[in-house]
């Protein structure tokens, strides 16, 4: 047993596919986002364009995020010292959960130290207070799903994407005793497209199944307050349980649920990786409380980003770029080789000083690698001229080829 | 299928026991730490001495910590805005892992949102890296590491806890070439004891299998630069993977790994619950970086803490107090019954505004339910008087049994 050779091996084979992934390692500049330092390479810290950020509204900078956060650090302290049952439960995690269920129609939240293990947390503890429960996944569901479902050691079944006929097979197949849930996504963030919530929910209602939804992508981004798709198509009331994040749109950290009092209350009582943790830092809920409430009242930066996301797609369409159908704000552009996809980006980065990280695998299937781009409020109608013409140079360069422009 | 009523039946099954949990609402006092106020009850925010923290030196409120993310967030904003891989690596993170490596001795580092996560994250995927791995795991470990094993899939072979004999005799029965891991706790947090090191990684040479440590309730408090047990007994390097929290001693939030180069990189490449989720706020880092360094030159509140937790541990003793036997920081108070413990910390909270959260399954075992105190550098003499002579007044109260006063 040599364990060193084992770890050389599953490296090697990271290597060998071009999927070895190199970190950029960049600092924002607060207030000048999506200006940034890039520390990568060897002549010290060099100015960017940030084209891939998930801080898509650019509250991460907004002043009163920062000032919430700013004044929650000086009124109580850096982290919170506990779980949220043993010291860890501050006055800021009682109000975000307040506001966070408001915003979905919910009668209450529970807050998780990511979207991530919100995700892992409540579907694989579902299935413990459910035994027997089939949990129906749509199969470009995002990896914290697919681990919680995996971890909660339900039969699953995976139904093809955004495929309605399929779900309803499969549902059809099973007891119709048996507890089911149906667990997919509002915005699958890596195409751009939308899920029918109300055409997934009627099903769910003729087959007596649970719905749980991430609008991870669309929370404070979609909908009049920001509640999602959910909020914008009005189907919130009809789903169980909403998953979110306080990473993305709402510019900080952490994850959440909304739903049913008993239901969150199962959740809080008997998930492990909800239970067994420190608690969020209450200066990071005080900025995302800063942030919800602010979007809740102020669409100018959401129209902003739709704005730019359409000017954007138009730009790379024109140019004959391969920029993939999307109806929302995601911009992806279809490479489908890892090498090449990295190839482009490290030019951009390198010489044009324009940073959007490559998306391989395990992110999106094989033969699917692309740029995906995230254009927001801040990114100017010029800064989208400049990356265009830079990428169709790259393409002319790489011998890719252009579409016959539009 | 009536989902309400299996939701409803789950919560009515932790009533029944006793263990359902309510969270104390608090706001601590930065700058006047242990005070608080808690926000429980109905004659609004009322001040209290916070006794259950793990916040354990307090460096939560150090004035280092707080100006460093202070500085953090104005420079670089509040979230990161992505995972580590897709803009979310910034010049912070690059740092501390670099100092956690070094404060371990180790080639380096890696970060994760929680301690829970780097548990969860490194153990599942170690043995998708090791096939047909074989876990050795105490049976006190924390549930972090219990998820991270059960997620592995691996078959796990539990060795009573710190009983070498039993690990020794584990570790003879399995094939001499399947590869192993012995997963162990520096200090247990619930009972304040400490494993073997040396005599572990004796076992672990004799058998060929690697070791992993979580020193969560170490870091920053043992060794003459806070490297936990492992420094403190000279032994990090017999250690292949060492664990730590940023949100305990170090006083803010996060999680890592010390280890070998080619073991990290393949933690990084491969797991998802690394790879996928945003990473750290860059001012949670900076914060902790500040802490690491600070705690890594002074000595200071170390010795505070120890010297406040004999202290304590005396007087209870002294009152006839059920004090059990701990070797650290920690002070246990064995209860039994989590009626009885829940009793016993609402009275001390509502009439003497001392707050420790009574610990119930499935923290501990049942029946071996407790009130935790953790006296860190600043709480005073006079504190632990007034808690003592209260924790007596209740036993008197309760009708609980003293032991004759040694
Ligand atoms: C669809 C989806 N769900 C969940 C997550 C995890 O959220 P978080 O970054 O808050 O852990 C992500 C990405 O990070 C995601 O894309
Ligand atoms: C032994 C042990 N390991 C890991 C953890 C998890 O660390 P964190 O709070 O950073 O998630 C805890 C407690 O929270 C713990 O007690």
């Amino acid at each position: 047993m040599n364990y060193d050779q084992i770890f050389d091996q599953a490296i090697d084979r990271l290597h060998s596919e071009g999927r070895y992934r190199v970190f950029i390692d960049i600092l924002r500049n607060k207030g000048a986002y999506p200006n940034a330092r890039c520390f990568h390479g060897h002549n010290g810290p060099k100015p960017i364009t940030v084209w891939c950020s998930n801080d898509y509204l650019a509250m991460g900078q907004h002043p009163k995020v920062i000032g919430a956060m700013e004044e929650a650090l000086h009124d109580v302290g850096a982290g919170s010292g506990g779980t949220r049952n043993i010291g860890g439960n501050t006055h800021y995690h009682v109000e975000l959960e307040r506001e966070l269920a408001e915003l979905h129609g919910k009668e209450t939240a529970l807050l998780f130290t990511s979207g991530y293990v919100s995700n892992d947390a409540t579907l694989s503890t579902m299935a413990k207070l459910l035994p027997g429960c089939v949990i129906f996944s749509d199969e470009l569901n995002h990896a914290s799903m697919i681990a919680g479902i995996r971890n909660s050691g339900c039969p699953k079944r995976v139904f093809r994407h955004n495929d309605l006929a399929h779900l309803e097979e499969l549902l059809a197949a099973e007891d119709p005793d048996a507890p089911k849930l149906i667990a997919f996504e509002s915005v699958y963030s890596m195409d751009g497209d939308v899920a029918p919530i109300h055409a997934i929910c009627d099903l769910a209602e003729q087959y007596n199944a649970l719905t749980y939804i991430d609008e991870v992508h669309a929370v404070g981004m979609y909908g009049e307050h920001g509640g999602g798709i959910s909020e914008r198509d009005e189907a919130a009331d009809r789903i169980d349980i909403i998953e979110g994040t306080l990473g993305k749109a709402f510019g900080v950290m952490g994850g959440y649920i909304a739903a049913d009092q008993k239901i969150v209350d199962c959740i809080r009582s008997y998930a492990p990786g909800f239970i067994f943790t420190t608690s969020l830092s209450p200066a990071l809920v005080a900025g995302v409380l800063a942030a919800v409430k602010h979007l809740k009242n102020s669409s100018e930066e959401r129209d902003a980003q739709q704005r730019n996301a359409a000017l954007l797609k138009g730009k790379f369409s024109d140019a004959g770029l391969p920029v993939m159908l999307s109806e929302t704000h995601i911009v992806p552009l279809m490479v489908g080789d890892p090498v090449r996809a990295k190839k482009i980006s490290d030019i951009l980065l390198a010489e044009y000083g324009a940073y959007v990280q490559p998306i391989n695998f395990p992110t999106v299937p094989r033969g699917t690698e692309r740029l995906r781009f995230t254009p927001g409020p801040a990114h100017t109608e010029e800064m989208m001229d400049e990356l265009t013409n830079a990428l169709v140079e790259i393409w002319d360069r790489l011998e890719l080829e252009l579409r016959k422009a539009a």
